[in-house]
């Protein structure tokens, strides 16, 4: 236990990782009090029940009223609405952060939303897993984990302190970044895999040749880590497209250009150069395993303990 | 322990998956001697350290003489003449099996090599790891998956029917289709997904703005999963693709279609479209746990419990 660094914090949007933060708080004595809200009466009262806040507010109102720090922690295309929601009610000097897995569209939206008395720290904790709602939440989440920290115009020295200093202490390695930047490696590394693996799983349905059952049976062979990962949360995908647009159809682009590559290399029998492409990236992932961000074993590293 | 169903079973290619079977065969007693063979000398050299095998023969005749099954396990570019390498040595009666991921392009080469007095029967137990070579060997590889038999005109009912008994032994569920049926199903399963892998691993590297240590820093958001799967053994991938060619590049040809159709989406703020493709895919998902080829835990319900 350390000496807290928020008297009250508040998150907006109690799914996996608004309710996973809010656990992560209270474990490492954060907060003297975090307080809950989410816009479905259905999620608080589940919340409640689940009794991973100090309390589940009824309205943004009250919750927000009187937090140093307010967590958004709803899909993309939600957060100009939920900064719209919290501004009328934030304290002098309030912190206003985030959590979306896009970060330009998501400065543009809530900077504007925001009072002059408060400030605004973007941030995007790469954590997550298929899973979503509550009832998905554990405090460890975010522990071995990197946090990305994108300050814009409306972040203060301090205000970026402030919110680095809680991702730390929730585990995590805070890396700063600007909005712009943090949107391209994103693109790369987590939306053009999501949209290849909804893609394929997509493609295997309407197959008429082979039947889903076929497909099913015979998934251990790679197609199983696709569809787990297009098992993710189908509304926070979508706002994740359309939100970072640019960086999406740039990667996307030459992503397809290197696969016509490969698929000339199949249909021109050119072995060669196809077992050169596929030696090649043996030695990335050998790097994922030294960094530490998974390991060699078959179960991927992930943490396997919650503690719901 | 069960009566052995075979008195001698030699094994030619002493990867992951014939020092697997040598080691599965020798737990639950199938084969009153297990005679393994591999090209290299050095892998014989390692195969006869890790001792999986009753002995390993220093020629392929030494290894084939007097067996009453021999297993290909082979790279699917090298099974012709693995083929033509065991056929001067075969038993009257002697069935031959092969574990290659293609079934059409094998049983090609396969059946034209072998001489008249012994059968055929082509096999691809839907099991594997990305790690490669008989340090990897485990024998419950195959507890709990799918094998795939597919006769050809070289089978009799009656061999057919002993490496139906050796898969099932070994504790898969043994599935029974045309060559042609197995190379599409696969194709989607386990082709594909392995050359969109391969391929994005490929695209990150080349990025420009995006440094490579960045890529492994937030391999979280999904990246690592495919970089897992890119990392699978390039010869054996290599083989693959170039002889499975007419299923990949047609399935490949949809998957483009498709991924194009998903990027007009994003370009012209298609939400709505987007979502239903992506909730359409989470059902996908939860008839791959119903059917217990994965579990929902985040490990992916694979094999913890090497052996070796």
């Amino acid at each position: 236990m350390t000496e807290p660094l928020f008297d009250k914090v508040a998150i907006v949007g109690l799914g996996l990782i608004g309710s996973s933060l809010a656990r992560g708080i209270k474990k490492h004595g954060l907060a003297t009090t975090v307080t809950g809200f989410d816009g479905s009466a259905d999620v608080r009262a589940r919340s409640r029940d689940l009794g991973f806040c100090d309390s589940i507010a009824e309205t943004v109102d009250e919750a927000v009223t009187g937090a140093q720090l307010v967590i958004l922690a709803v899909p993309v295309g939600a957060m100009a609405a939920a900064a719209q929601s919290v501004a009328p009610h934030l304290a002098d000097g309030a912190i206003v952060t985030d959590v979306g897995s896009v970060k330009a569209a998501v400065v543009r939206q809530v900077a504007d939303a925001l009072p002059d008395h408060a400030a605004f720290v973007p941030g995007h904790p790469v954590a997550g897993t298929e899973h979503s709602g509550p009832e998905a939440v554990f405090a460890d989440l975010f522990d071995g984990r990197w946090c990305v920290v994108t300050p814009c115009a409306r972040s203060t020295d301090a205000s970026v302190k402030k919110v680095v200093a809680l991702w730390t202490a929730l585990g995590s390695t805070v890396e700063t970044m600007t909005p712009e930047h943090h949107d391209i490696v994103l693109a790369i590394t987590s939306h053009i895999p999501h949209l290849i693996a909804y893609n394929i799983v997509g493609t295997a349905a309407d197959l008429e040749d082979v039947t889903q059952s076929e497909v099913i049976k015979f998934s251990a062979g790679a197609f199983r880590d696709f569809t787990r990962i297009a098992a993710s949360d189908p509304v926070m995908w979508r706002d994740v497209f359309l939100n970072n647009k640019e960086a999406v159809l740039e990667v996307l682009g030459r992503f397809s250009e290197d696969l016509a590559a490969l698929q000339r290399m199949i249909r021109w029998d050119d072995g060669q150069s196809l077992q050169g492409h596929f030696a090649r990236t043996r030695a990335i992932r050998r790097s994922i395993i030294d960094a530490g961000q998974d390991t060699a074993d078959a179960d991927f590293g992930r943490p396997h303990g919650h503690d719901d």
